[in-house]
C-alpha cells in the first residue's frame, strides 16, 4: 500500500453527472483513499459546474490530507459527447447551456493538473473493464442508467470511440418513435423511456391523472425531490403505481440491451448507475429476461448480462484509469 | 487482365437472399467474369435452397467458360446469423427452416471446391469497405435495405463480428416497441418496418383497408408479385399512397441510421440493397435529412451517408472479397 508521498503519484477521478458531482482520490495502484460529493446545481450554467467540480476535487484532495501538487492527473467523465482530444464538452442534454465548453482548460486553470476527459459512459465502461473485470472480456458493453443513460463499448479489447469520438451515445438510441419528447430535442429515446428523469416523470404524470402511491405520504403531492432510494422503498412497501413503472422502465432497458447485443455481439453486458445501484433486485431479471426475449435468435448465446459491483464508484474508478493511462 | 487458365485460382461470390440467389465468377484482381441469378424458393426449405445454391455456382462457373476445377473458393453471403467458423447458418428469419443449418459442409460436398460463409449484411459491407472505398475508412457501416434489413460494420479497419461472430444484426433493432410484428417474433424492428417486405405489406393492408393505387392497374386487386421497381413507376405516375409508404419507410432508415451513428460514430454510412437501388433518388435525401436530424448534437459531424455504387453486386463482390483471403 502506497503512503502519502511528496511525488506527484496521485490521481483523481471525477464523475461529473446531472444531479451530483462524485471526486476521489487513488493511489498509483487505483486504492481509493476518500471521495467528496457534492450536488450539481446544472440549472446555474457551465461556469457554477465548472467552479464547483473544482472545489469538489480540492476538498478530496484535503480530506486525504494531501496537496494539490501531489496529482499527477485528473480523469473526468461527462454526461454527453465529448471530444477528449479538444477537451471539450461537444453537447450535454443534462447539462444546461453546455455546447462546446472547454472543460479541460478551465479545470487545468483552476487546478493547476493535468486534465483529461470523456464521456461518462465511456469512462464508467472503462472502469468497470479494467478494475472489475481486469480487462478479460474482448468486447464488453456497459449501460448506466441514471438522470440520463449512457454507454461505452469495449470492442476488441479497446474503448471504441469512433470517427468523432463520440460512440456510446445509447441513451438517444430511438425504440420508440412517437415515444416521449427527450432533453435532446427527438422522442422515444431511451433514456426517455428509461432513465430516472423518465421514470420519475411517469409517475407523477400517472399521480396527477388520478393513481395513488405510497410516495405521496413522503414527498408530498407534487412527489418533488424524487430519489431511485423513494422508489425502492415504495415498492418493498407493495405500492403497485410504482411497480408497474419501474417494470416497465426495466424492459425497455432489456430491449435497449437486445439491440446492443444483435448489433455488436458484446460477451458481457455489463449494468450501472443509481438506478440499478438502488433497484437491481427489482430490475435485474426482468432486464436480463427481456434481453434474451428481444435478442435474434443464436445470437444471446453465453452472453452475460449482469450488474456492477462498482455501484456509485464506476465513475471515479474509470476516472482514476484513464488517467492514470494518459499522464504515464 | 488474367486469362483463363487451368490453375485453381478463380473465385464465386454468391448473395443468398431472402428472394434470389446471385452468383458471379471473378479473376483474383475481383474482375467480374460473369454471372448468374435464379430465385431462392425459400418455402421449399433448405435442402431445395443448397440445391439451388450449388446449381447457380456451376452455371456461373460454366457460363464463363470455367470448370469447377479452376475455382479457389467460394464466399457466400446468407441472410441471417451465420457462424464462418463452424460454416453453419444459425438462424434465418427469411429463410423458412433455416436453424443451424451446416450450409459450408453440404455446399463444399456438392461443389468440391472450400466454401467461406458470412452474414450477408457482413459480406456487402467488406465489399463496399474493401471494393468500393478501397479500404480507406476506418470505421464505416454498410446498412443493405432488401427482402429484410442487413448490416456489416467496419470498425477501426476490420469486420466486426463480435462474441458470438453475429454482430450487426441492426434488422432486429427495436425502433418502435409496439410496432408492426416481424419474422423474428418480436415488434417494431427495423426490417418490419422498412425492408421492402413491410413496404409491400403496408400497400397492400392500406389497398385492402379501401385506399387506391396505380399499382392496382398492373398488378390486380391483390397487388402480387409486387417489386421494388414497381414502386418506383408508380411515384414517377405521382401515386400518393406509394409516395407516403416510401416516405414513412425513408424516415425510419433516417432514424435507424441515426442509431447506429449515436451509437458507433462511423466515418461513412453506405446504404445499398433492392429498395435503394430502385428508389435512390425519391429516399436518398430524406434518410439523410433524417439520420442528421435524430443524431445526437455534434455526433453527426462531417458523417457521409450514401449509396453504393455496387448496386446488386455487392454481395457477389464481397463474397468474392471473403472467399480471396480466406483462399490465401
Amino acid at each position: 500500500m502506497a503512503e502519502a508521498s511528496s511525488k506527484q503519484e496521485y490521481i483523481v477521478g471525477v464523475d461529473l453527472g446531472g444531479t451530483k458531482i462524485l471526486a476521489g482520490v487513488f493511489t498509483p495502484q487505483l486504492k481509493c483513499l476518500g471521495k467528496v460529493k457534492t450536488s450539481t446545481k446544472a440549472m446555474r450554467g457551465p461556469d457554477v459546474v465548472i467552479e464547483r467540480v473544482a472545489r469538489v476535487v480540492e476538498d478530496a484532495v484535503d480530506e486525504c490530507d494531501l496537496k494539490m501538487d501531489q496529482v499527477r492527473g485528473i480523469g473526468i467523465g461527462a454526461p454527453g459527447a465529448v471530444d477528449p482530444e479538444s477537451g471539450k464538452v461537444i453537447f450535454a442534454p443534462n447539462l444546461q447551456g453546455w455546447t462546446d465548453v472547454p472543460l479541460k482548460k478551465e479545470l487545468e486553470k483552476e487546478l493547476k493538473a493535468p486534465v483529461f476527459i470523456e464521456n461518462d459512459g465511456n469512462i464508467c465502461t472503462l472502469g468497470v473493464h479494467a478494475f472489475e473485470l481486469e480487462s478479460k472480456p474482448k468486447n464488453m458493453i456497459g449501460v448506466f442508467i441514471g438522470t440520463g443513460i449512457g454507454a461505452g463499448l469495449i470492442l476488441d479489447g479497446k474503448l471504441h470511440t469512433g470517427f468523432n469520438r463520440t460512440a456510446g451515445e445509447v441513451g438517444h438510441m430511438v425504440l420508440e418513435v412517437a415515444g416521449p419528447k427527450c432533453a435532446c430535442g427527438n422522442r422515444g429515446c431511451f433514456e426517455a423511456l428509461a432513465g430516472r428523469q423518465a421514470i420519475f416523470k411517469k409517475i407523477q404524470t400517472l399521480v396527477k391523472g388520478g393513481e395513488k402511491t405510497v410516495l405521496s405520504e413522503t414527498l408530498g403531492p407534487g412527489l418533488e425531490d424524487m430519489r431511485s432510494g423513494d422508489l425502492r422503498k415504495a415498492l418493498r412497501r407493495g405500492d403497485k403505481l410504482v411497480e408497474r413503472v419501474i417494470e416497465e422502465a426495466a424492459e425497455y432497458i432489456g430491449i435497449g440491451i437486445a439491440n446492443l447485443i444483435n448489433l455488436l455481439s458484446p460477451e458481457v453486458v455489463v449494468l450501472g448507475g443509481g438506478v440499478i445501484d438502488a433497484l437491481e433486485d427489482e430490475m435485474m431479471a426482468i432486464i436480463v429476461e427481456t434481453a434474451h426475449d428481444y435478442a435474434l435468435q443464436g445470437t444471446d448465446k453465453g452472453i452475460e448480462i449482469v450488474p456492477s459491483r462498482l455501484g456509485d464508484d464506476a465513475g471515479i474508478v474509470g476516472g482514476a484509469v484513464l488517467a492514470k493511462r494518459e499522464s504515464r
